[in-house]
């Protein structure tokens, strides 16, 4: 019995799985790439066990107790948002009792690929099974083999970036860098707090920049000089890439004059709604500016309306499971930073999308044309194999595989890090094959763009 | 010979196929749960013959008409429109003569259906058929085991909600049930003549609501309490269900004076048109408020440009085909209405949409998360088997099958009821039976799974 | 050692491919009917050798020049722009060396049917063959076989439309006329240089439109005369069709008076932006209203944002690669000629888009409905395998076939004629295939359709 079966995810047709498999030989121990997502530095700096199962697997995952919260369990009984878990074992009885709930989710793919691979168990989670897994789980993770560290060098991860606000010290990723561990874990640059008007006490952050830099950021000069001091000392830690999470994919190309008095508007919180926007458009155009500077790369990922659920997010805060995409323009949206800077060769500006209908409309066309745009991986709901064949399937024919990025896992979950990466090598050998099988290309070809979805292209796009 | 196949809209490939049929052949024979569809009560309460084949089959199915119309037929050929058909005979003759249009669409899968499995024809309905399926067709009609009660037991049909207008008396509900037939034929309240101050003759309708209940529809509070007592009434003839038919998915939150006094604007045609979509958006709400204190159902069916050609409209009215989707949002709409009772847990909407974008990027995710909601079956054009691939496809890996709720035929055509669930039964053990031979579900979960789809959902959802 | 499978394209799953197989070998060899395209008439005029292999397949397809472009390869280093290429030999190599690119890309599959088809090239292009493919190629267009009238006749092509401004006096379709040779090479009348107030020059081509005429095209009369004759030219030239790029669907209908002072402020260069939307969506319903008259069939191909890139279009100026789609609505856009003409039985209109949400969302329900609307086959960026069967996915069930048109080649690259065809040909085999083995249609009417979808309806949609 087992919860995994080797042929899993590739297409049923023989031949073509016959195809898959073979590619799928050639990628699936090749090292993890990791270059974007939302692990913690500080597990790798302390190296401490893990507590136990829900803290695990349920508390730090919003795609689970989203699923769990929609079919009327409340975060409550989940105990989220509490300082400390009362009942660890109750909280994973009601995930276990409702395990049936995550049929056909990728979270079942990721989380069966966890209870096995990591922790031998093979019989399928349920209320009956609940136990025996919560005392697996529990006793392992007391043992040497769990700690953040040696799980680093168990899933094979040849680096891993986190996500990090411009106001962080990095003291966690300093702390791994002294302590001669061999790890990369990299920092990224999220200027979020400090560039979004509409962000949580986005002006206490901006005075808190000015802190750290000796600037005055209450000025347009003080504040860039702030940001690019920040991102010199991000990079200095390691980084190799920024990250934005707007709203909208909208950029904006004011001059000097104009920019600097729109700031002094929103740094006193006197801008109309409409100006935040713009404002927030253009820091995205004055990030590109420094990133030819510096040649930090730029991930964009817009389009989610963030804490849709207000009374949700009064009392549990953000990153609850309630943020939910919305429809994304980005021909219009980009055309200014594009304008001033789509033509510079050492600028690399890496998109996301969490509207599917982009990707063969416009961004595709885009990433097919302008030298400084790639495609990054299909993101967050989209990150599943559904959404994974949907992506190769409508960029690839416009926008080709090279102006692509290899895969993000994207995750806050760290023990689902290799099953998601499996998940990604698989859909992409399945959908090779079928190209092969279609005679579109040939088997060498796909030999070898196997191993440039997996770590080629991430390695290059990424300046890993 | 025969127009069906025991295999049909199973995948192709064999293993797969192998797990279809078994996963079919627990459900095919499951009672026919019908909670939404524009069936005609009267049928039930008259039991009478239903006329000729063209009474049948043309006249009552735009599926049919629209695409005729759309090569070149006349309504006036079809003698749509006229009180009596001057000749059957010849129009069922065109229709048949251009039975090849349908290749490739539904309405060829559901008619094939009913004429070899109602009617035992065999041979492909064309010119030189047409006499013969005229006159096989005809004769049935005339035996008793055609009459609607009769239909209603072979087809074995569980429940068959109709659509009613909250002014209908329900007097043909009314006469099913005093004549002791045992078959369940429910009302759904369907306010759109009261509520949307667009519809046809809205303020007559609102005074014949007044008049229906003793309450003084010229006033906000009056106008409210007799939509509750309508719905009380509905409730009461066993309708557990609302449904409302909306351009928009737009929702508003006014306070109550502000309510009002758009009411009192509106009542007497005063209203500008962005009001009136704001008085739509209101209403939702209001309809969400009522349901959680008389515990009907919501269901949302938004997004149809109604009567785009007006030539048509102005000669035969409404619902003649030429209703067209278009782009229907749902984050924003919805945003009021979930504000204020997203988190009820007695709450339950049903989302439908014309615009697939909408499954993977707002409606998964919004089902996926908010409590109340449930996603609603492919509707419209979107019942098909491409369109129930599209939706499994898009909306599952992120809201799971247990926030949709099974199928609804939603069909005008009650011969084409039992193809119709046929269809979607075939279609969800094809998808299912693809998660199997991927290796994503286990065949014991696709064996529950199915029949969860099939009447486990729906009965629950609906509260039937 | 073969670029081509026989089997290339077809679906893997083997009782599928057998189907597709016999339903492509019996429309393999049909005519080409290619009614929309870029080929130049004085190719045919002069019958001059194409004079190099960069000229031929680099220069003139954009498609190959912008994933070059993308992948940070200059305009300048494959010599665009100039008037005489310095070193094709070079240019051809550095294609030659990026031809990975085109993996999983249309393209691929075009030029690889090219090599071996006409040059018998049996090995990948690749820097090793470069020179080899080049001195084939060279050494074969100077032979009299690939002069452009031998290479009609061996494409098998029945009729090659041209697309064509107002303003031609059309020089080379009169030469091939007057030549005697057999081949049917048409024009179609495209208005956009004198109906689109934003095209570059338009005020000088309205008044180049009157000096051509003998109109005062300073008067909305006499410009609409002028529109006239040039059409009635076009007819007597063998053109059958308009074509309208305009960049959204837009569409009015203004009273006569609002017309004509519109146009006078449009003609003097005093109109606002968003007049000239209007101006030209009332030029639609013009020509809607002359096809009427002259029975030139419609073809409208909007969404296209063009000249995207600034900095590339103030160099290099128009179509370089930079055009990009945008979402494109289809239903409020067209109401004002379809309320005016949409039930006119002598009108005729091809629907084009770039946005694949309309399919199922707009453009199947309306060419499902209207008479005079039809759908045209997946342009541009889906004009690939993966973009055909989405277009028969998601538009056959609600339109059926017969409200589509067959395929359009589109190009400006003449070698890939008979290239692009056979793409088409193997996906529609392969659609219908699936059909049959899923047993929604019988093979005999996917035999009917394969005849239909290859010659049948593109001749009758085209009036060819």
């Amino acid at each position: 019995m087992a919860l995994l079966n080797e042929d899993r995810l590739f297409p049923a047709e023989e031949s073509t799985r016959a195809i898959a498999r073979r590619l799928y030989e050639g990628i699936r121990a090749l090292p993890i790439v990791s270059p974007h997502g939302h692990t913690q530095a500080e597990w790798f700096a302390r190296n401490e066990p893990f507590p136990d199962p829900v803290t695990l697997f349920v508390h730090p995952d919003h795609y689970v107790f989203r699923m769990l919260y929609s079919q009327g369990i409340s975060l409550e009984e989940l105990e989220i948002g509490h300082r400390r878990i009362a009942s660890p074992r109750r909280v994973w009885k009601i995930f276990a009792s409702h395990y049936h709930l995550f049929r056909g989710t990728p979270t079942r793919l990721w989380l069966d690929f966890a209870f096995q691979e990591l922790f031998g168990l093979t019989e399928r989670l349920s209320a009956d099974t609940a136990d025996h897994y919560y005392d697996v789980i529990e006793a392992r993770l007391a043992t040497p083999e769990f700690l953040p560290r040696a799980l680093y060098e168990r899933f094979g991860i040849e680096v891993l970036s986190t996500t990090d606000s411009p106001l962080d010290a990095l003291a966690d990723h300093a702390a791994i860098r002294e302590s001669g561990w061999k790890g990369r874990i990299l920092p990224t640059f999220r200027p979020d707090a400090v560039v979004d008007p509409e962000f949580p006490d986005f002006q206490d952050n901006v005075r808190a920049l000015g802190a750290l830099t000796g600037e005055d950021t209450t000025t347009w000069r003080g504040y860039l000089r702030a940001l690019e001091a920040r991102r010199e000392f991000f990079k200095g830690m390691g980084a190799t890439a920024t990250d934005h999470g707007h709203p909208t994919a909208q950029t904006e190309d004011l001059g000097d004059t104009s920019a600097a008095s729109l700031f002094e508007q929103v740094i006193i919180g006197r801008a109309y709604a409409a100006d935040l926007e713009i404002f927030r458009g253009q820091m995205l155009t004055e990030m590109a500016r420094m990133s030819l500077d510096d040649g930090l790369v730029m991930q964009i990922h817009p389009g989610s309306v963030r804490n849709h659920n207000a009374q949700l997010f009064s009392r549990y805060g953000r990153d609850m499971g309630a943020d939910i995409p919305q429809a994304t323009g980005y021909v219009e949206a980009l055309r200014p930073l594009l304008n001033r800077f789509g033509n510079e060769p050492g600028l690399s500006i890496i998109l996301f999308t969490l509207d599917e209908t982009a990707y063969s409309r416009e961004l595709a066309p885009l990433a097919g044309h302008y030298p400084c745009l790639k495609l990054g991986p299909p993101w967050w709901f989209h990150d599943s194999p559904e959404g994974m064949r949907r992506f190769r399937e409508t960029v690839t024919e416009t926008a080709g595989f090279y102006n692509t990025v290899g895969f993000n896992d994207d995750t806050r979950a760290f023990l689902s890090i290799p099953a998601r990466h499996d998940v990604a090598r698989r859909m992409d050998a399945g959908f090779l094959a079928r190209l092969v099988a279609e005679h579109r290309i040939d088997e060498d070809e796909a030999v070898e763009l196997a191993q440039e979805l997996t770590v080629g292209l991430v390695r290059k796009a990424y300046r890993l």
